[in-house]
Formats: C-alpha cells, structure tokens, sequence
C-alpha cells in the first residue's frame, strides 16, 4: 500500500461536491453486483490538526445518509479483547461508506502513551503487523481501506490550544493526551512515524485545504476501486487425505463403562471450563450424522445454560453475504460469552463453500490464512479454542441416515441435500484433508475423532477439552 | 393473559418430540408470510428447581438448530438503561423461537434482592407494569410471549443443595442470592408472587413431568398461535390540522444577524450537552426540503465527532422487517452514546408507513401509544429527547425543489418521490396532526418550527434543545 503521497489543489467545491455524490452513488449501486465494494476510512492523527471539521465537511459534501460516521473515543488495548473486537459491528457491507475517526490505530496510540509502563518497541511494532494482516483481509473480502493521517507542528498545535473555548480545552485533555506536553507530543509523533508510511499524510495548517485534501482523496480512492480478485496464480496442492478420514477407527466401549466414564468426565469438564480464567471456543466440524449434536448435549451435561452459549450456523442470511464472511463470526464472538460452542464455523469457507462453488478458488485458498489470523489473534486474548472434526465412515453414514428416515421425529434431520452431500464424499474428504494441513496450529490445534462408535466419540470430545485446556 | 393453569401429562417421548418440531417447522415456514410471528419464551425461577434442565430438554427434542437460548446471569437494574436495552437484540425475527433464561425479571428480582436499599413495593410494582406494557407491545408486533416459572419448595431446594456437586453449589451461590438463607427464599417467594399470575407455573418436584410440561406448554402455544390483529374497532378521530403547519411563520433575520446568534447559541448548545449528565436524543421530522440536514449541521458545528452519532433513517431492510418496527431503533440506541441524532425517526410508523399503507390501520393506530411507551422508557432512564418538526409551506417547499433540480450537486436530493409525496401533502398535514395531539407529551414535547426562513429556523432549533435540556 506504500505509495507516492497524492497532490490536491483546490477545487470549486460544488463541482468537488457533484464529483463525489456521482462516486458514492456509483458505490451504493455496486452493492450484490459483481465487483461490489464497500471503503472504510480510517482517521486519526494530531489533536486540533482538524480531522473532525474534515470529516463533518465531507458529510456535506457526500449524501449524508449514506456515509455512516463512527467516532469513540479511543480506548486502551485490553489482553482478552482482539483489537478489532470492538469496531467489527461496524465494518461497511457492500456499497457503503464508513468513516472510523475512533479506530484501533487510536486504541493502540493511547494505550501506547498511557499505561505506566509503556508498551515496548517489539510490541507495538507487532500490534502493527497485526492490524496491517486484519486491514489486508478485509481489503480481499472487498472492504477497501484506506488510512488518513492529519499532522500539526507542536507550534501550530500550541497556538490553537490558545484560541480555543474553554469547553473546547476541556475536550482536548480528556481521554489521555495532554496536548500542551512536548514530550508526550514528540512521543506520538515518534510512534506515528513507525506505521503511517502506507497512510495519507494531511497537513492540517491551511484549513482550506485540509477538508479538500481529505475530500478529494476519498474521491479518488472510490473512483479507483480495485476489481474482486479471481484468478488464481498457483496450482493447488492437494493434501493427502489422512488414514483417520478414509479408515476412522472402529472402537467400543459397553453401555456401563460409557455411563460411568462420562459421569466422570462431564463434570471433571464442567469444572475445568467454569474455572479457567480464559474464554473458551468449542468449534465442531465433520460430515452430516457424524454426532456433533450428540457431543454437544454431553459438554454441556453439569453446565447451567447461563455459562454456555451454542451457535448452530447455517447457510448465512443475505444481509451477511455483504461482509467479509468472517464477519457473522467476529459478531457472534463480540457479545463474548465465557464458553462459546460452534455447530459447524467459519470453515464453511473451506468446505462447503469451497465445493459447492460460494466461494471461488481465490478466495476459499485465502481463507486458511485468514482463518489462522482470526484464530490466533483470539488465542492471543485469553481464548483457548478447541477444534474438532468428527470423523465418521461412509457406511455408518448410511447406517444413520437410514435409521433417521426411519423415526419420525428425527426425520427432520435427514433432507435431500444430505443425500446429495453424501454423493460429494470424497470431496469433502479431500477440502477437509487441505483444511487439516493449513490450519492445524499450534495455538490451535484440530481434534481428529473416530465416530463410528458414539460412546468412544463422547468420551473423546470431552478428553480433546480436558487436554487443550491444559495444553498452554 | 390470566389464564387457568394447563394441566399436563407424561407423553411418550418421541412422540412428544415429533408434534414439537412439525410445530417448530410450521413457525419457521411462517417467514415473510401472513400471521407470520415469533415466539419468545422468558424463564425464571427457584434456583435448582431444574428450569436449566427443562430448556436443555426442550433442545433435545426441538430442532436445535432453529431455537436459539439466551441465558445471561441477572444483572442489576440501572437508573440509565431501560430494562429492555440489553435484551432487544435478541427479540426473535418471524419464524424464530428465543429463550431468554435470563431477562427483565430475574433483573428485578435480582436488583430487589440486592440493592442495600431493596426497592419498595410501588417501585417493583411500577416496573412489572412497564414490564407486561412492554410484553403487550411485543405481541402486538408479533412476537408472542410466554413466560414460566419454576418453582420449589425450601425443603427440596435445601435436599437438592446437599446433593449437587461442591462445583455447581458455588454457581448456586454466585450472582448474589444465597439459596441457604430461608429468608431470602421467603423475600423471593413474596415477590414473585406480585407478577406471576400470568405466568406459567411448573413445579420442579417431580423431574420428567417437569420438562414435559415445559415442553408441552411451549408446543401448546406453538399449536395456537394468534392470528394479527387487522380489524379496527373504532372510527378514527381525525386530529385538527394546527395552524403552525397550514401556515407556518414567515419570520425573517438578516444574515450578520444571523450568524452572530448561531455562533453564540451553538457554542451554548455545545457546552450544555456535552455537560449535561444525562445522554441526549435529538429527532428530527418534517416534510423534505424542510432544512433537516442543515439544522443538524448547525448543533453539531462546535462539537467534536466523537461526542456525537447521526443515524439518517431510510427505509427499513428485509431482516428489520421480520422484527418489530421498533427493533432498529432499539438497536441503535443500545450503542449508547451520549448525543444521538435522528434524521427522521420512528414517528414514520405514523407518517409515511401509515400514508404508504406499509402499516395497516391496527397497526399505526396503535403505534402512538407504544411510541409514548418507548420514550418515557427513555426519558425515565436519564435521556432528554427533544422532538423537533420543521415546518414548511408547501410554495417554499416548492421553491426548494426546483432550486434543487437546477443545481447539479443538490440534484441527489430531489426525486420522483419526492414529488409524488409533494402530492399526498394534505396527508402528511394530516398524519402530522394525530402525531402531535398523540404524542406531545410532557415527558417528550413536541418542538414545531417555522422553516421557510432557515436562518430562524436554524436558531430556533438550537434554543429548543436549550430548552428541553432546562426544562426538567
């Protein structure tokens, strides 16, 4: 993203007015079409150096209705909440535009300046790679970010802070800084220094000029939006389909054994997950009748449904396609529950999606590393997650949908799709075997379990917690 | 919605749960459709009195996958929040059935049991009748309420204490209410029983006929859902069309004039809600062209983006539909920022839903009252709302229009429909009228202001927030 800093001169303003409506109109009219974008605008800099008199002149200058402002003030970086966490909600869908003059740039600044022991060079600059890794994501989901940074000499600075009103002072200290300090000023424009080289330097002395600047870069970025992605440059390498999918173990265990076994160890995990200080994300992948209902219900056994919460995710809702497809997730994530339990996840993206052609080869090859990001930045916060696939047989599959058609009221359970599913096996096996190789990490590792026996795959999944808790 | 008990018997289980998920289904294929509803299912109770049980019960046999539970800890009633911000996100779309395991009565019961001072008797009984006011709006906007108590008696309760696990005695005992103090179970016990008559009560004795009867009243009431309401009974009283509408003033002001006053007021305006305790709802309506935009520009003009949010309301999307017409707004404010600014409102229930035919007579007839209902909600919870319609005459309105179709970047801002709303001027006068004589009350007053002189208009608009800021 690094780039030649553009040059603006002023422009009449109606006709910068025109030019910008016709762009944004453009925009919103791209939405459910091919190519269609959305632009997040992110905005921080020096106090005072006029990035909120920029952004409102926009307002006037855009169809205010459809240009959503997002403005907190910042808030300090915490270790058990990713720093996008907080702002997720409002990532645009297709066709809109968002302005973030509150973003995570402005939490990481502040929590820079202001904790007693200050964050060190390595950590910041981590932050960074981070956050840049998240904007890059969102750029390939069709978000298109753009970065605007509004400077101001400590003299400049000073002598505004002279002539503004009282009540106007007293905004400018709030929320941390102490602009009339020239060591913390020298500080940020230190930090600053060491992350806008991929933003749009404003320069905030000629007001004027500034509102334009800012005005027009917006234009020129809508009016040059990059088209989706879809040619894939490399081969696919296909992953080996591991002998745990193609043969999963046929093991037993007695009805008494099973009984007294999960008594057990429903309660040595009820245990565990109510007294870890950590969150917890309990995720569960695997072919149709593979019993991921069933392994629920015995995690929850000697939990009170006011711990746990259970996501059963199906085909994403219209108003959800218009976003990064991770997007449904980062939501259901930020009402942050202490135990979170997935029916089927985000790697839909890599399955599913991926086979019946939703996603296109560009985007479900990208999804691993976008997965691992998300999963990691988790992990990072104080989340342990645990990732299962059940791994059943074709036979026992057949064994189960046949038996499900057989009894009325687990009828439901078995639709013609399944059927239809069962015909794309070896695919399956295949996206799966892919996923396994790419996403299988460290932080977060995937708990591979025969299920032909329902006994022996209860009292593993319960086992695959136990060990993951204690893994870190 | 006092009703005689229904008495339940055991069922054959699979049975059970087959008439349970044809009735799940039917409610489901409900969506976008006539009499499409949603049903919402409030659960509270004796602790260990196995309501847990019961709702983990009900999944079994349900379809899990379409039943979402939503079960947090009580929390403590705040004298900022209304009861229901925190749970509004999780009212059910059509089609959907939401279990709120904990909701605004165990938030009471929670907040009386308490607070060092415990809530006395007419304050409790206050918020139940806002309570059941509330649960009323929601059915008539289609999500059905239910709601069932489990109880049990002190001497199970104290036998089941000595039986659960030291790990669940310590959930029993946490979230303030400590089950071993028979007092406390004595408070509780008398407190409940000043709101459950309505309520479905099971006793938690006996453990299998406990969750059928659950289950078989949830089915009961998925089995007899009520039809929407489209009949109206009583002929509608046409409110008198105010003179401030039909002929609004023509005040004049000369620009020096002008800009004086704006500068001195909007710096007032700025400094007395960004020091006001309480957060502020500013809510614009009128006809178009009436200076919406424009007088928004001038409150915000001294303040900084990050201490206010403008929400311009447009025509609701398809998922907003599915909810009650209340929801966006709900959702908005559950943000909670302290200023708020609403181009256009929720008063278009009554406005172009009611003169478009997109609400039925039932429908905006009723809404003044759950509009009422709503902002005393608001206003009891430290919000200043202050309501501001802009008046304008129907040749300056038509000046405005054509000065817009003449100039290329205002162009955005005039369509067919505005000309065709142009046409239903006198309905608009109208529905304007009933909305004030409904709704101007003394908690949320009305603010009508001439606008054909926008620099009069502008002013006022600003002394009308000062106003309403003092008047309480």
């Amino acid at each position: 993203m690094t780039e030649q800093q553009p040059q603006f001169e002023l422009r009449d303003e109606d006709e910068l007015s025109l030019d910008l409506i016709e762009a944004q109109y453009a925009l919103k009219d791209s939405r459910d079409k091919k190519n269609a974008k959305s632009v997040l605008v992110l905005v921080s800099g020096i106090e005072l150096a006029g990035k909120g008199e920029a952004v409102k002149q926009l307002r006037e200058w855009l169809d205010p209705r459809y240009l959503k402002v997002k403005a907190d003030a910042p808030k300090l970086l915490s270790s058990n909440q990713t720093f996008w966490q907080s702002y997720t909600r409002f990532i645009p869908a297709e066709g809109q535009i968002v302005v973030m003059f509150g973003n995570w740039y402005s939490d990481l600044l502040s929590t820079a300046m202001h904790v007693s022991k200050p964050l060190d060079d390595n950590l910041f600059d981590a932050y960074i790679e981070q956050m840049r890794s998240f904007e890059n994501d969102l750029e390939n989901n069709h978000v298109h970010v753009i970065k605007v940074w509004f400077d101001l000499s400590w003299k400049s600075l000073q002598k505004r802070l002279d002539q503004v009103d009282a009540s106007e002072q007293h905004w400018h200290k709030l929320h941390g800084l102490d602009w009339r300090n020239k060591k913390q000023y020298d500080t940020l424009q230190s930090l600053s220094q060491r992350f806008t080289d991929d933003w749009f330097i404003i320069d905030g002395e000629d007001e004027a000029l500034r509102d334009q600047c800012f005005a027009q870069y917006v234009l020129q970025t809508l009016k040059a939006l990059p088209s989706h992605q879809t040619k894939v440059t490399e081969k696919w390498q296909q992953a080996e389909v591991p002998k745990a999918l193609l043969e999963p173990e046929k093991a037993s265990l007695e009805k008494s054994d099973y009984k007294e076994e999960l008594n057990k160890l429903s309660k040595k995990v009820a245990d565990a997950l109510r007294y870890d200080d950590r969150k917890v994300i309990i995720a569960f992948e695997g072919m149709d009748a593979a019993g991921k209902g069933g392994a629920i219900k015995r995690i929850v056994k000697k939990l009170d449904p006011r711990e746990y919460e259970i996501h059963s995710i199906a085909a994403p809702e219209r108003y959800e396609l218009r976003r990064p497809y991770l997007w449904r997730f980062w939501s259901k994530l930020s009402d942050g529950g202490k135990i979170t339990i997935f029916d089927r996840t985000w790697y839909g993206r890599v399955l599913v999606e991926r086979i019946e052609g939703f996603a296109n080869a560009v985007e479900w090859q990208r999804a691993y590393d976008e997965i691992n990001r998300f999963e990691n930045n988790l992990v990072d916060c104080q989340t342990v997650l645990v990732k299962v696939w059940l791994a059943i047989s074709k036979d026992e599959q057949e064994l189960r949908f046949k038996e499900r058609e057989k009894t009325p009221h687990k009828r439901f359970k078995i639709t013609e799709e399944d059927w239809r599913n069962r015909e794309k096996w070896d695919d399956y096996l295949n996206a799966a075997a892919d996923m396994f190789e790419r996403t299988d990490t460290d932080y977060a590792p995937w708990y591979v379990i025969a299920t032909d026996d329902k006994y022996t795959a209860r009292i593993e999944v319960l086992k695959a917690i136990l060990k993951q808790l204690k893994a870190d």
